[in-house]
């Protein structure tokens, strides 16, 4: 019996924060040492396309994701690691699933929806205003991520759920038209999916302008900690962990033993000078070793390159004679063959 | 100096008929021949599978309007002759161009356009009724198509000045973010492409099923060419030629001496049945040798799939080291590159 396969997109616009790293990067990484499943990790360079277009940071963007994912410790050994723009087969299963996506399909897609709203309630002339094709169309793309290697789950966030439904609606249309060749997909919601508070005691977002990028030297990770929006209760006052920011991101970090007995402490008092000190010291012994790591990846690209390629030959062991078999499906063959 | 590149793209649905002959693939051959120019001919079998989801037709069109050209004379020494689908770079670079196409730009396309404008007619609930992404985009794999080879000449008819002019927008918006790497194509419009007239007197088309094929049997050609609809004037009946749609025909065909000689012979009166055999002789004089060459590359698919073997290598010593320019300048590279 072949292994179920799992495909996780990673976007690599932005700097990762600890955000990132509790709610996804954390759970990816565990899921990638799993050897009962065959997991595909892949950076969605040609998603950044349809938003960034300064050359330099989509090269260098790249470079930090994957390092910071290697220093993580996502398995590339099981898992196969790759970058989207290496696999060649995936603009071309592109362009065959745009002759099978219907066009009121990507008029419903929620990014698309929102763009237009903002233009609506800005008032321009042209409800498409500032809107690439890119935009619109890019759940093709997405449909052709997955469906190049017949991943049956894929773990998402909720908004990504709707595109999802949509990789299913061309697969099984294109079936129809051409035989059982493309798995529909199945979304993969995590619905405890720890979120993190940010600086401003809101969710820790990069639109919020509140995370903490997780590779930060130690002395600017524990300036940032310091920083964190506490109330002015005198150390001696019982605290309410739930309430508190600092706890939250704490128990994000501490092991369940420590948890329990941070909660103790703060129902006899704590002063929020020294949580912090002890909640920069859990995070930083967590992120010691990685980010030593990811530095000396960062200083030598050409590892970081070779494992990217190495994971693009195994991706393409799979991509290569299935685009074949699809394109051949819908007549594009050789003459006579 | 190098060459002025001038592309070709060749529709690979429908069965060529003397109309096509006429107006567009005789003086597309004849082209080819200029050693002046680099000139592309392309069968644009990825633009097929918008319209056509039956596999056997697709491949089964490929082949004859390969074989159709190679039979009429294309030089595939001097031009290079390839199939869209062999040529992996263009739905790449189909990609970074969509990411650099305005969403407006596509609304504003007539094939699009029309399609909604046939809903809107028929009264359907959703003007995007039956509409498929790849009719709404493909402006932008056409301009794929075109940059890929840096063609700056591009012979179309009037109906696809609009996608010219789309390929020189997408072209100045990819080279304003990225540097001037793409050239701006400029469309050649041929005014005065010969029209032929169909067997109901009407324009030649597919679309009014008045066509009479290019690879006909003998017998079946001559047995069409009787049928074109005539008036009831009796034979010795002087006659003009301009309203005559045997003499519009036997005008393409013929050379121009024997078109001075056929006015006379109008002049005189000439009954329609000799004027037909006239005609059939001298449209059969010019297509039996072609058309015994078709016959025997279509009983011959291996040659013909070699020919556009030999087209893509070609081709491809272009598209190869363009595309890794292309990407590069738009930051897909390696890691530290």
């Amino acid at each position: 019996m072949s292994k179920q396969i799992v495909l996780t997109g990673i976007t690599t616009t932005g700097t990762p924060h600890l955000g990132n790293y509790v709610g996804a990067i954390r759970p990816a990484i565990e899921a990638s040492r799993d050897r009962n499943v065959q997991s595909f990790y892949f950076l969605a360079d040609y998603h950044s396309l349809i938003k960034c277009h300064d050359p330099e940071r989509v090269n260098q963007s790249s470079m930090e994701v994957a390092a910071a994912w290697i220093a993580l410790g996502l398995d590339t050994d099981n898992a196969i690691f790759y970058r989207q723009s290496d696999i060649h087969e995936i603009p071309e299963l592109t362009w065959i699933l745009t002759c099978m996506t219907a066009k009121g399909l990507m008029n419903r897609a929620h990014a698309y929806k929102a763009a237009v709203a903002e233009n609506e309630t800005a008032g321009t002339r042209d409800p498409d205003q500032g809107i690439i094709m890119g935009l619109f169309s890019y759940p093709i793309l997405m449909a052709a991520d997955i469906l190049m290697f017949k991943a049956s789950k894929v773990p998402v966030g909720r908004d990504q759920i709707q595109h999802l439904e949509m990789a299913r609606d061309i697969a099984l249309r294109f079936n129809h038209h051409f035989g059982e060749l493309l798995v529909p997909p199945e979304a993969v919601v995590d619905e405890d999916s720890a979120v993190l508070t940010g600086l401003d005691g809101r969710k820790m977002s990069k639109s919020y302008n509140n995370t903490i990028p997780l590779f930060l030297p130690e002395k600017k990770l524990r300036k940032l900690i310091m920083k964190i929006k506490t109330d002015t209760s005198p150390p001696e006052a019982p605290k309410d962990p739930d309430t508190s920011s600092l706890f939250s991101i704490y128990r994000a970090f501490a092991d369940a033993d420590a948890v329990a007995a941070m909660r103790q402490r703060y129902a006899q008092g704590i002063g929020w000078g020294e949580m912090k000190q002890i909640l920069f010291e859990t995070i930083n012994a967590v992120l010691e070793a990685p980010r030593r790591r990811y530095e000396e990846l960062v200083a030598d690209p050409g590892y970081i390159e070779s494992t990217l390629q190495k994971g693009a030959q195994r991706a393409r062991e799979y991509s290569v004679p299935f685009l074949a078999e699809i394109r051949r499906a819908t007549g594009i063959r050789p003459i006579g063959g």
